[in-house]
């Protein structure tokens, strides 16, 4: 069956301009053993929570009938609850709002506050949406390159803004692909510079970091959205959840963008049970950090480089070409992801079992000199 | 507690120009005996589909923990195959394509064929979030006034679409909040003349017109996409799908600008179980257009004026002081919608048993006068 994502658009339709080259983004499909590919988190919902979803469920379907609750009141709340509860800080349901994935709440910061002209500023290599989401919206994208460890160059990135004035300022730490953090006094710097920039501060992997989270800041900055995912560290990537946290006078501005009832009932119900287990949810979030290090440690004993990480997830080189490892691990039954980092994949952490694979494969292939190494 | 829609933005964020004087679209929520005001249908999901559908999602939460079908491929094999049955039509997977409610699909829409300076036009009044949508993706929306019976004139709206050139046109059918609709043959006239435009169809409440869908013309027109929903005759506004018809090399735009994983698992799962359970979901329908003459005759006999419509919704007036109507209404715990035109009010159709109940209320305001016709 053909998909849509491969069907090219007919050209006699006023396409946009900005999309007459654009593809379809989203990562290769293809069905292997080792899913490490899109970061998701290995390991299945527990069958304790998968039992208090079919009861809420079977309680509250037959309402479906009635629009979902705009307002995610009781959602907001659990969440403004867990929050406090993993990063020490006492927001109120009033500093949180939920939508259909962090990609949601990043379109409507980015709805919100453009005006024809304006700049989006992030720092590359990083999560790749910020950019295809900018210019989707109108956006000029501006890329600060990272150093060479992917570090940000901070005194640099004052210069920048100061000189560029982007509308919007993304920070992504843990860093996707790369895995470092920005500690909270750049963070800190970045804020007291960036007056007239708003600024995403996507932590979408900060359960998996030992750095504090940049919620402690949002009392100080009306321009700061911490944005977070359940998608990884509550294994919840099917259900589609991600939440801005931010003061309530800043989340204002994505209510007058928001779809009208974009969050579903079931979602909402979904959302709520998961973050009420969030305890067993997210049991094996140190399983994964641990199966990092032992995954990274194995490799460096093979002569590979692996790249220091906050996340459940890290990059692999260096190979003389990425191409051809990436084409033997999938014969392999092994996918990891291509982010475009000359000699680098990057490698998301499989179950505690799939690591042990995973460093056998990678092991026989070098053996066997498919995989070479700079 | 406050909500996010009350709160207003700090003025010290940049918010973009166009939102500055915007209000957070959304019906006003008041916990009434008689919720009459956003068009759902008052009937609840049926308990065997709760069931299939509790069945199906207790074998496909555990892996909640793996993004969804971004391709939504089983999915709309169910919507192709159900709008076959009900529109006599033989569309494939590939000419359908979904969303978290049809606000979502518009909004694909208008964001793949957005250029700098684009119009987008409407016959007004209509579903005011194409306004709404239009001018928040950069559009100038041109409202062309229906006649006073709240048809369109054809010849007027082919002249003003060869001037204005529109990027977007705008027909809801059967039209929110008017009820009536437009005939096949006109559309084909518009489609007509509209070639350098994308004409979007709404025919939200299609399933409860005696007017064939326009899903028949999409063969012979790329620039047509026919939008619909599982709100309303589904009974599953709380589940949030809507979906486009077009041709494939039309939809695949929408391919380039949906957000990543748009559509949750969960949902997909339970818009699969209904769209299985369609005529069982949908057994309701024709009660509630008889629901719906009934009203509208027994109202009639009061001496009031509704219109026809083909939706599970009609206008009704004509009043002295639709305000001062409206507060009466809610004083009788009936909630209604001011939609702006003077007059009148919209009025959802309720269960066979409220029907009773509102007309006799309405009755005893008209006896007391409470309520003054003109």
């Amino acid at each position: 069956m053909k998909n849509i994502e491969s069907i090219s658009v007919n050209p006699q339709l006023p396409l946009a301009t900005r999309l007459k080259n654009v593809k379809a983004y989203g990562a290769p499909v293809l069905d292997v053993e080792l899913l490490m590919n899109t970061n998701e988190n290995p390991y299945q919902l527990p069958e304790k929570v998968i039992k208090d979803m079919l009861i809420e469920l079977s309680s509250s379907l037959a309402d479906m009938n009635r629009y979902p609750d705009r307002l995610q009141l009781e959602l907001r709340d659990e969440l403004a609850n867990y929050v406090n509860q993993v990063t020490d800080n006492s927001i109120t349901s009033n500093e949180v709002w939920a939508a259909n994935g962090s990609n949601e709440i990043l379109n409507q910061i980015l709805v919100a506050f453009f005006d024809p002209g304006a700049k989006a500023l992030g720092f590359v290599p990083s999560y790749s949406m910020h950019k295809i989401l900018s210019e989707q919206n109108g956006y000029q994208f501006l890329e600060i390159p990272r150093n060479s460890d992917f570090s940000i160059d901070i005194l640099n990135a004052l210069e920048v803004i100061e000189s560029e004035n982007p509308r919007i300022i993304f920070i992504t730490s843990p860093n996707n692909p790369t895995g470092n953090v920005m500690t909270l006094s750049d963070l800190d710097k970045i804020l007291n510079v960036a007056n007239d920039s708003v600024v995403i501060f996507d932590e979408a992997y900060g359960e998996f970091s030992r750095e504090p989270s940049a919620v402690k800041l949002i009392g100080k900055y009306s321009n700061l959205f911490v944005t977070r995912t359940m998608s990884k560290a509550f294994a919840f990537a099917g259900a589609r959840v991600g939440y801005a946290i931010a003061q309530p006078e800043s989340l204002a501005a994505l209510g007058l963008v928001r779809l009208p009832y974009h969050l579903s009932t079931q979602t909402q119900i979904l959302a709520k049970v998961a973050l009420r287990n969030y305890k067993l949810l997210q049991s094996q979030v140190q399983q994964i950090i641990n199966d990092r290090e032992f995954m990274q440690k194995e490799l460096t004993e093979l002569g590979l480089v692996s790249l220091a990480s906050d996340a459940n997830f890290f990059l692999l080189g260096r190979f003389k070409s990425k191409e051809k490892v990436f084409d033997a691990l999938v014969k392999a039954s092994i996918l990891v992801r291509d982010v475009g980092i000359p000699e680098f994949l990057r490698v998301t952490v499989p179950s505690s079992e799939q690591t042990h694979l995973f460093v056998s494969r990678l092991e026989t292939l070098l053996d066997n000199r498919e995989i070479e190494l700079v």
